[in-house]
């Protein structure tokens, strides 16, 4: 149903949106693999066509989402098992990681917001080695090749006063990588996706996105080198809770849609400023930085 | 309506949530304040009676809160006058600071979740004295007279694998404070008083309330030395949102109520274990610490 | 004495460190004031001539230093006067604040290092109005002239793999403030000085300055916009306490200088590394990036 | 040498201190074992006599240490052998952890000054589940046998108001565990060993050690049931830098000692409230608190 707008950063949820009708879309295809043992579902969705990026509302490009249902829990030996095949699609996705190359590797978010602080954990604990590649030469590792690596906090907003792609965007001309990593906590359509799954895009970050709702466009186009985003769905907009709750109450009851979700509409308008999230989402947050962490340091390395 | 069970830390909602014919309660007495110049509304709402204390689902008690609608904007002058205020409220309600006594101020929460961080950044900024004056004497202050301040942050049991009550009842027999005063983030019922209200009660903290649902109670009866909860609150449980948006959105639909709360209960299990919080949980969360911290301050000073 | 090098990042002390018969040093004047009641004593240093500058050691410009003996101090209306005269020496140091500016303002350090964090928390507790003023003008905030300002915590080196100086170049070069105020945590000569002396200048921050020791310089030069460095001193160098020690006590011994300064070089090694600080470092950053925050807010004010 | 009264919370340094002549010390059992691929050597001190622990100015009982030279680097694998080796010496010496037991693990220290903040971080990290087991039983984890884990974080006395020894005991009579373990930072005789050797002892701690200087003891005399400590030497008394600086800049020059340390004595008060730590101590600590958690989460393991 539903001509209400819900809000997904999530590829895989896009295509769900669309109607049942529609289910092969043209210009769209999609992969699903599944590890039995680990448990871990990898869809590989690809927007081919103008049409399907509009349908989808998603621009043209590749989507890798990995599902796992113990992805917060903890145990060490799962996580390294999702931060290998995680590592295995990063290293195929982020153009030429077989040569030397320098990677910026930038976190996203409020690092004092819980469900927002994922991208400035991730690059908090990454490996850093441009400088000392830069003052020392690779001899400072004991390597003959190693990909020269670099880590960015831009901040948001509220607290900068500038756009984070204004940030990025002076640090990329100033300091040149081959290709830019933006790790971001995403908003979901839907609390069951929420901290078990982890998209990978080599489309950018667009308007709109991420927990902090970025407007300005952090992509290819505007940075002029590949943006690679990895992001994890962290909060669903309390907005969108309401509208599902209702929709599922609604399905058997007389009640018509429209009417309903004009009503809907009126009393919610101060839904939209808020987020839904877990109760253990402290807890959450530090494991799935831990995966991206890991797998980005493994991807990385030469 | 509503055969819904919603949960409220406030008294205040407790009270609005009885039917509407019962608006003259026995056994409970309001009185309203209200200052037009800072715009604080102040509400005594006193429990007199087991009955009413059944029928508002809140223990026998002093009940105190304090409205403002801007508590949690950028406006330090605005700040003092609440905190003036609550400063006020605290020295009447906290049995003996006319004398000298000693307080164990206690940080409730998980200071690791932006929405419950407030008792433990209470807690963090408050003026410790008791240490130097059991090795110093009053001296160390160039007082003759002073109250003897200590702090606890217990954590959550998830980190901790204690109740707080346990911690807390722990410290107390082998520290023996005159008085416990109790810091806590709460859940509201509608998302209109989050950060904008602190409730100040004699009655402690109970089973269930408070963000991380504390199972045992912290209490004069528990603890053995009389308990001053302050509480703001800061999250609305997911549910109770849904519930609320439902409820708006089907006045003036042909639905039947009991169907629809039958479907919703179905629908929403997931829900009870996430919490709708705002984009900038971070910034108003300290504002109202530092309000808080500030009152308590000026309350225990002699 | 003293043939040995000190590193200090105060031209108070660096004044202090050419020898005494030079006191009446040609090009630089000094000036100082004294409040009685606040005892806050405001040195004003102009180095003129290239030549002091080099037998200092800093370069041509103005320094401003104030010194307050409980300037870390748990004393709210103590702050707030050192804060107002701190407040009033950067409006007339920082140029332009008549008219309406933009202004960045840059927290240099280590935020996970305590006495590294200060510019962090200043940065972080800033009021900033950039991103507002620009999307909704200055009726934002009811006002007719408003400075818009914004704020950047670049990170250190080791955890960003670059200068701190290549990342701020970048984010000035796009964004275009008319003036930078850097804030740093600085090195002392002296155990005496550490956080009860703010130390602000026209001249930037200078490459081997800095408790993080950058090696870049952020200055108009290299910035292309006025820079105004704003420093407290929160560490000393170990090997400059060892010396300094052992100068006290080698006063009245029968030991040849030259000689104990080569052996006391040859051991000393390992500790050019590391670093001394109180052990109340955490409260006392505190404080005084408090006192910092609160005197850029109003300094800023239009 | 030196009449000069050196603080050291290592027993090897206690042992070094002792003069040369009396290196076969009665009382005392030394075993050293080095293993060669992983550069890591194990020291088991055993003071056994009266006479030794007042010798050595530390009480009777077993010291077990770690030393690693690249203990802090950024070497995943090699902390994995650090901690295998910790976990085997954790399980040996904390008794009963053959049989089901209940543990509470307590992090010493001030979690907001880096170099202390060793305890905390350790505790915040490691598995907790003496609340789940109480609740659910040991079928919350599908084990038939586990030992129940509780955390502690007092904080410290200057934040709380009360000795850490007065929270530890009150909270150990109210949930009795059959064992505690205390993790500190501690104090180290020379720079060599900060960050590069971890300290396990069954005598607990004792008055006057740590960093932040406990008064009181927490040891199973005092508590009533056996603590174990792990330590890490983070600091280094800045007056004990001065000393030791000085003691080998004048081996070879003609200065009568006693004269010199009379001299150092009188300029050296300021120095005792400061400490000396490495630039890297946030990247170090962070290091060896997840090398120690691990071994933990192991030694804790049935």
């Amino acid at each position: 149903m539903s001509g209400f707008k819900v809000r997904t950063d999530l590829a895989l949820e896009a295509r769900e949106n669309v109607e049942e009708g529609a289910e092969e879309l043209r210009g769209v295809t999609v992969e699903e693999t599944y590890d039995e043992e680990s448990e871990v579902k990898v869809t590989r969705v690809v927007i081919e066509s103008k049409n399907s990026a509009k349908l989808l509302g998603k621009p043209i490009g590749t989507y890798i989402t990995l599902e796992a249902p113990a992805m917060a829990q903890p145990d060490e030996e799962y996580h390294k098992e999702i931060s290998d095949e995680l590592a295995k699609q990063l290293k195929n996705i982020i153009p030429g990681t077989e040569d030397e190359i320098s990677v910026m590797v930038v976190g996203l978010g409020n690092r004092d917001v819980t469900a927002d602080a994922l991208g400035p954990n991730v690059v908090d604990n990454l490996t850093i080695t441009r400088h000392m590649v830069k003052e020392f030469g690779k001899a400072a590792y004991g390597k003959n090749r190693i990909h020269m690596i670099s880590g960015l906090i831009p901040g948001v907003m509220a607290k900068t006063g500038m756009e984070s792609a204004e940030i990025i965007k002076g640090v990329v001309e100033k300091t040149r990588p081959d290709v830019v990593v933006v790790v971001d906590a995403l908003a979901a359509r839907s609390t069951k996706r929420l901290n078990r799954t982890i998209q990978v895009t080599n489309t950018g970050i667009h308007p709109g996105s991420g927990v902090g709702n970025h407007r300005n466009s952090i992509t290819k186009e505007s940075l002029g080198v590949p943006v690679i985003a990895i992001g994890v769905p962290t909060v669903v907009d309390a907005a969108t809770i309401v509208n599902d709750a209702m929709e599922k109450a609604l399905k058997n009851l007389p009640v018509e849609t429209a009417k309903l979700q004009e009503e809907l509409h009126g009393g919610m308008g101060e839904l939209y400023n808020m987020y839904v999230t877990g109760k253990d989402v402290d807890y959450e947050i530090k494991q799935i930085s831990h995966i991206i962490c890991d797998a980005l340091n493994r991807a990385l390395e030469l």
